[in-house]
């Protein structure tokens, strides 16, 4: 990592042109050209990047063991390219009526091309920052409202992370509604298997007993009479995982639940929404399913958007985010995420969910495929789908021999095999490039979806009565009155108006309008890494070879990614100096519940499960840190910090020492939180082996350790890696994520199974699954496979030096006006605390003696067309800014001048000089600009155009917030969280 | 095309959902919903849409032959991409080391999804209204500096069609400069065949004798000499067409054609002009050729950028679009195309080129390449392109018995074989998947380009020497000292800042935000038909199976092309009622040059050519029209208009039968450009056939034809499609376009051949080439292709009513404040004059009494957040409005209100009334918001709100002009039409 390599990293052909080819990605990723580099070191005082990285990272630390990953110098651009297609390839596409979850779609090209592969709508952060994401903010709102009308509950979350998970949460919810004194949960044994087994997983650390009962007989019903005192609550599913739509009993259900004070929960199919009775005719207290069949490809499994709904009763206790609408300070409607005391980052330990980045991005395909079929459009779909059924049940039932199992359906039959295997089946099916669904060897099952044509039909028809020649009827079956809804659905403007394309693309661009992404300008956010999304990345999600493949696809299909994965882990196990990963997590917080659990499980092999059950987590810790030890049933032990920001060593040694005989693990950042290479690393973790412990190393600030350092090399013993951090995959306003989790050989046997597939490395010890598909979210895995790939061992360590050296610079301009916390710049080279990692805080506390918060200061910052650092975490009243190496000098530069600018309006502030009321109205809206009257501006003490262009470059390039300063406690009294309704917008306006 | 039937269209699966596939294209493409139609209808007072039509069209031209296209009912979406994919699989992709003016390259994949796949950059219309333009613009101006640098002349053009019309155009450059005194021009043996070709073609029709002279020799210059006195200029192809750099003499035979004050034009390449001496330095007043390489692919030929380069001499002659600076009403800088009274819309007959749109979209791409590469990163390729061309010649040398005609050379090879035919070569190329050049039987040509890799030459080593086991050197050997320049290569700022991919994202992001394009709202440009270019069909351009083939690949390797070409002749005959069509023109000016020259050439059969040399034009025609007549040689002799925009048919007569022998044809358009369905049309028709002319029918209102009448039913005999207007290919910002010319039985002899293929319908009569590629812009195709299958015979006629019937309803409310030119309402039902045909022009030469302008109607508009209608064409003081049929009633209603409370701001203004000053001041854009005093604003007599909020739908969204209204006097005056170096800039900061 020296500063000389970095010029032959950065173009090998600068000096001479070699026959290699060239367009090379170390340049194209990493924003600082070798004269920058040089130009920022100068300015920190370094000759040289590797005398720079000797003096930030201790040297027990900088281990620099040289990557092994192949190739060396890496893929360029088109190399990439070949090679993810020469992979997408060997998954081979096969129409899958497998059903399970998982069903056809098509994307509609609009939104493909205007939301799913626009960079304005991919990169841009969760949206904390309501006045620059009004854009995401209102797609979120149309999700929650499209939700809340298909289930008939009031209220729904802007999405969870997957099916499986979002029944835990159902499950969980119900056990915390009860204070976790009912420790029976039932469900019906019609669930997906998948299903089934994320919420055994997550029962089993919070010893909740999972019943299953067949719930839709009366003998079901009798059975949960019998134990209803200890039941918490009960999830069906409907239509059921074979097809089933034994609705009769489901009302009784929910009484009998709700007699009891336990909640009643529904797992739900969207489309079938569309037509069947919803969800709340049934009594649900909570529905919840994916929304992947709107309009999001298979994707070997995701990501997709699941949804989360309730009745107002359960407002405050609903997991994952929730957008409001409130106003802002001019009394303008504007959204934002409402309740955020509900929120694990708020509510730590005594948090009941873990989930922080969800599925953002798809949320908003699923939504805008609403917008754009509108409730007639998706009816047409819904009867469609199940007109081909019933045509197939008929053809089954009147021309062969095999039975139908399922007695009413929407989409979904399960075929009882007469004189024919499941095999024989599959194979035929095979014939005609069809998968369905092997139940047992004498059973199959076929769900249809939007993408199921005349051809599909005549084929499974020849396929199960072995007539060749079926003739399609002139019209299609409707579904049985009684089965049917009579409310109406999705009577709202938005999905009412935009059902032309020119009309679609018009709302797609207008929403990214309103937002910023990295497409505008640096995101410089703490601890969130908003690094480059490369187009070469990105574009794999359009991979038909990639999106197209169904997560229980035979495997033979699926060979593509089997090498994917493959490669992959191996990749991250040299990253991580670990022996074995799983990609099955499919959020950070996934991770970090995936790797407690393995821990746990470790100490259950040695008897030591109910003992061991004690967490340390420094006080500086992530939110998610101990809402994951909250879930897995683990109680956490606040570690100290010193006032330098490290681990207090000594505090850490009493406590391990002090719970030696129930020490499970402790849970830690490298580099801290703080953004520090604290020296106190090894120690930290050898005091926890010590005492019987295990060492969870959160990776979510991996971008400062890559070919510098490893969480093995340090001795922990797992970790997770946000891909949608450090690893390049977009943040999509709020997911997708997807976490691997890499381990050591003591963790490796417990890596977690899935019902479907033997995944690597599984065991008979290992974990139920964390999420619902066997690779999570396995089509974003190409996205951080090619950013591996094509920065190659040689490039990666620049990845994580010239991260390091652009916030060293900017601290380093900064540091004159603006404290800096716990950077010690008198301390001795290689103790780490000398200079900040990737990432730095800004101590604005100082400034609330003159009345200015970090707020001020996070919100004028949008003025200067940047979105705020992360504010107040770890420490409240301050800003942690992280730029990446993906920035380049002028970027920086222009941030940095920025907050030098403001600097001197705080001293205006201070001062009483009127100019400085400028930080306190900030953001200035282009309508706080254009409609306040004169009046009321020339009381402010300062100009619009000292409001809108404090600094020169502005005039040329702004990102302008579209609404003003929000007010969140209004917003919180006066909750709204759907879209208006169609009465409501008629009423206001009278 | 009755109501009842719109609804089938629309929405088949309204009542009864069938088992049809649902994603139809016709309710995406069509704005209006059936209850709109029905709304629309009766306001105008209609119950019927069939009812309607009788009325706005003459029942002889209302003649509803149904059209044959199959499917019927169109493909839906996902069958259309099925089919595309399926006819580009029919393509096969070899690696085409072909050359002859198309090279492989890459095209950076930041560049693919932000500019190429943008609906912000690709439905863009031509700037012409700068405030709403300045992103393009300012890509445009790269793009002029950029060859502006390259080729050393100080003056560049935005872009031509390619580079053959660039080479005609520098020939009728130096034609014209001498007033046509001197009727030789030479040019080199060694020019690519094509262009020869298309030169021949223009030449003939302005009688200019081409000569071929071996210019590289002196015996080619003493015959220079001989002939120098008749002799207006010469063109040189620099690196020659066979690879050669013989440029010793270049120097003389500019100083010789100087001399006698001709023109010295070379044809050259800008990849080699990174490295090697400028024509600047040869002493060339003209540069020209193709930016293809520079990031586009070759898509069969096109849509690529040529440029076209002069000295300052040349200024005012210079063909095509030019951007130049200049500053706004405020003083700020501030873009605009410059020196319009040189284009041929103000020159008409006088004009010396039609070229009207041309290739901005890829003029951006290529500019974008170098900002992207930078000089270094192009010197980089082109040294490496060098390198492995010379390995090889090394190698063929050494190594072969073949011979290496060309003793210098920058990336191409020609070889003599011994002992091997050309077509043996060949096939061993094609082996390794690789095309080479055949020249001749014994001759072969190899090129190469960025995408050459080791394996390439390995291979070819192989092929050429029989070495199988070459092994690649260490080092690149580089060009000779004496080939290379020592200027400085693009210096300016813009190459040398955005090259990482973060940067270059969102340089691509902030130009296109300060454009406004379909992505914001309508663009109801009369005469231009700003239609939905809906994804589907603009997602072709992206398959490699359609761009990833060369023009002169084996026509074996491009069976899809010709199928596509095949199909898309049979629906252009159906739908015009012709009986054959060329795809070579790529524009719509080369549609009109293209069908002259086949009625010149009809005459030419009858022994008439010099004879039959008048073309008849009504006055209102688009000045592309004399400019085209004018190009082929032929008279221009006005027809009057009367006062109702009709043809004066009296005046027709009399000039037809005065002129009856020499009347070689009339150029019509059909609507009329003054949007009537005149009924005079087939009278008009019958004269001039009587008086021995064709007629030649402008397809540019076609929009308003297709399934009611056609120019064939109508008894034309030629006319254009402007596929960029009536078939839904995207403007790109004013380019590409491509224009398919059908003819009937008695054309159809003359359609034009093809050096390297032979064309649909090519004879021994053919015309010589258009432009350079065999079927134009042949990877547009596609889109148009695909516009027409998914509307099918069924939707297709709905399109043009539907365009009619949203154009009326505009009319008819504006109607009451607005005077509407020509319309007669009461008129008799059937003359086609008592409504407008699918646009209409607003008359607003009555408010010039008051002071008030078209061009402050057209800039206040943008304050609405529209772009202006067509300003003065074809009337000057009016505004002609097209809304296409993919438009909303929402959004017809916006625009509608937008005029309605401009007109009231018009009384204000008439009234003396301050605030009517807005129409004054308009376009108020943020920074005259934001920075205006208060003391100026206030003298303004209206609020800022008034200015940028009119209406409230505003609030919501709007697309905001980024400069104030421009100074396009100033900008003329002080033309600059590259950017400023940097030296500039360092100077202008001091
Ligand atoms: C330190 C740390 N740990 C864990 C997480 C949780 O990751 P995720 O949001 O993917 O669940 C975050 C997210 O920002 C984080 O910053
Ligand atoms: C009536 C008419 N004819 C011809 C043309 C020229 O077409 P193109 O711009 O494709 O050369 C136009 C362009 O707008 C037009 O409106
Ligand atoms: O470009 C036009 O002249 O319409």
């Amino acid at each position: 990592t020296s500063s000389a390599n970095y010029g032959k990293v950065y173009n090998p052909s600068a000096n001479l042109v070699s026959s290699a080819n060239l367009d090379t990605f170390a340049r194209r990723h990493l924003g600082p050209t070798p004269d920058n580099v040089d130009h920022m070191l100068s300015t920190i005082g370094y000759k040289d990047l590797d005398e720079f990285l000797s003096h930030a990272i201790p040297e027990h630390v900088l281990i620099k063991r040289p990557l092994q990953i192949e190739p060396k110098k890496g893929f360029t651009e088109s190399e990439m390219m070949d090679h993810l297609n020469s992979i997408a390839l060997k998954n081979k596409i096969v129409k899958s009526f497998i059903g399970k979850g998982y069903y056809g779609t098509k994307v509609p090209p609009v939104i493909q091309r205007n939301l799913l592969e626009s960079p304005e709508w991919y990169t841009s952060y969760t949206p904390y920052q309501p006045e620059i994401s009004q854009g995401r903010l209102e797609s979120l709102l149309n999700f929650q409202t499209m939700v809340s009308s298909l289930t008939g509950l009031p209220m729904a979350n802007a999405s969870l992370l997957d099916e499986g998970t979002a029944a835990g949460e159902a499950m969980s919810l119900s056990f915390h509604n009860l204070k976790g004194k009912k420790t029976k949960y039932v469900v019906d044994t019609d669930l997906h298997p998948q299903t089934l087994n994320v919420i055994q997983s997550r029962a089993t650390n919070l010893n909740v007993e999972i019943i299953q009962l067949p719930l839709s007989t009366n003998e079901g019903i009798d059975q949960l009479k019998e134990i209803l005192s200890d039941v918490c609550g009960a999830l069906v599913q409907y239509p059921a995982t074979d097809g089933s739509l034994s609705v009769d009993n489901f009302q009784k259900v929910g009484e009998l639940v709700h007699s009891n004070k336990g909640l009643f929960a529904m797992a739900t199919d969207l489309l079938a929404l569309t037509l069947l009775k919803s969800p709340a005719e049934f009594g649900a207290d909570v529905a919840l399913g994916t929304t992947q069949r709107f309009g999001v490809p298979f994707g070997y499994g995701g990501p997709h958007a699941a949804f989360f709904a309730t009745n107002l009763k359960y407002l405050r206790k609903i997991p994952g985010r929730i957008v409001g609408l409130s106003k802002d300070r001019l009394g303008k409607p504007a959204l934002r995420l409402a309740l955020q005391t509900r929120e694990q980052h708020i509510r730590r330990e005594k948090a009941t969910s873990n989930i922080c980045t969800s599925q953002a991005l798809l949320a908003n395909m699923s939504a805008m495929y609403a917008v754009y079929h509108g409730p007639k459009g998706l009816k047409n779909i819904a009867a469609r789908v199940y007109g081909y059924t019933t045509i197939l049940a008929d053809q089954i039932k009147n021309n062969s021999n095999h039975e139908i199992s399922n007695g009413k359906w929407f989409d979904t039959l399960t075929v009882n095999l007469n004189g024919e295997l499941a095999d024989e089946i599959l194979a035929k099916a095979l014939k005609f490039n069809i998968n369905l669904y092997k139940v047992d060897a004498e059973t199959v099952s076929i769900s249809f979806d939007e993408t199921v044509n005349e051809q599909d039909l005549v084929s499974l028809v020849e396929v199960f009565t072995g007539n060749a020649s079926f003739k399609f009827p002139e019209q299609l079956p409707t579904i049985a009155e009684e089965l049917l809804r009579t409310d109406e659905i999705l009577p709202h403007k938005i999905f009412n108006t935009h059902h032309s394309e020119t009309s679609m693309l018009r709302y797609l661009h207008l929403l990214q309008s309103k937002d910023l992404s990295l497409a505008n300008s640096m995101i410089p956010l703490g601890s969130c890494t908003m690094k480059l999304n490369a187009t070469v990345e990105m574009q794999s999600l359009s991979i038909p070879g990639f999106n197209q493949i169904h997560p229980f696809a035979p495997i033979d299909q699926a060979q593509g990614y089997k090498q994917l994965v493959d490669e992959f882990e191996k990749d991250l196990n040299d990253i991580t100096g670990f022996t074995a990963t799983t990609s099955m997590p499919n959020s950070g917080a996934q991770g970090e519940y995936t790797g407690l659990s393995l821990i746990r499980q470790y100490h259950k092999s040695n008897g030591d499960y109910e003992k061991r059950n004690i967490c340390l987590i420094p006080v500086s810790a992530h939110g998610t840190n101990p809402a994951s030890a909250a879930m897995c049933g683990l109680k956490v032990v606040p570690i100290k910090c010193l006032n330098n920001g490290s681990i207090d060593i000594n505090d850490l040694k009493a406590k391990a020492e002090k719970h030696s005989e129930n020490l499970c693990s402790i849970m830690i950042t490298y580099p801290s939180t703080y953004g520090l290479f604290e020296p106190g690393v090894k120690q930290a973790i050898d005091t926890v082996h010590a005492n019987g412990g295990l060492v969870y190393l959160d990776g979510a600030n991996m971008n400062a350790q890559v070919g510098l350092t490893s969480p093995g090399d340090l001795g922990a013993d797992v970790c997770h890696l946000n891909i949608h951090k450090t690893f390049a995959l977009s943040h999509g306003g709020g997911g997708p994520g997807q976490a691997p989790v890499c381990v050591n050989d003591k963790l490796k046997p417990f890596l977690p199974l899935h019902t479907y597939l033997k995944t690597p490395h599984s065991t008979n010890e290992s974990i139920k699954s964390v999420n619902s598909a066997p690779f999570g979210s396995a089509s974003v895995i190409p996205v951080s496979y090619s950013y591996i790939k094509m920065l190659g061992a040689d490039a990666l360590p620049y990845a994580s030096s010239i991260a390091m050296l652009n916030a060293n610079y900017m601290l380093h301009r900064l540091k004159e006006v603006y404290k800096i916390l716990f950077v010690d710049y008198s301390a001795s080279t290689n103790d780490g605390t000398k200079h900040c990692a990737h990432e730095f805080i800004l101590d604005l506390r100082e400034f609330k003696l003159v009345g200015v918060e970090a707020i001020d200061v996070a919100k004028r910052l949008q003025d200067y067309g940047f979105h705020a650092p992360t504010m107040s975490f770890p420490v409240a009243g301050t800003l942690m800014i992280e730029p990446t190496e993906s920035e380049n000098l002028e970027e920086l530069d222009r941030f940095v001048d920025s907050l030098l600018s403001i600097r001197k309006e705080i001293d205006a502030y201070a001062n009483g000089d009127p100019a400085g009321g400028v930080l306190k109205n900030a953001p200035h809206s282009i309508d706080d600009i254009v409609s306040t009257s004169q009046l009321d501006w020339e009381a402010r003490g300062y100009t619009r155009e000292q409001a809108a262009y404090p600094l020169p470059f502005l005039k040329y390039s702004k990102c302008w917030p579209t609404v003003a300063r929000l007010d969140d406690t209004w917003g919180d009294m006066n909750l709204m969280c759907t879209c208006p309704s169609v009465e409501d917008v008629v009423a206001d306006q009278a």
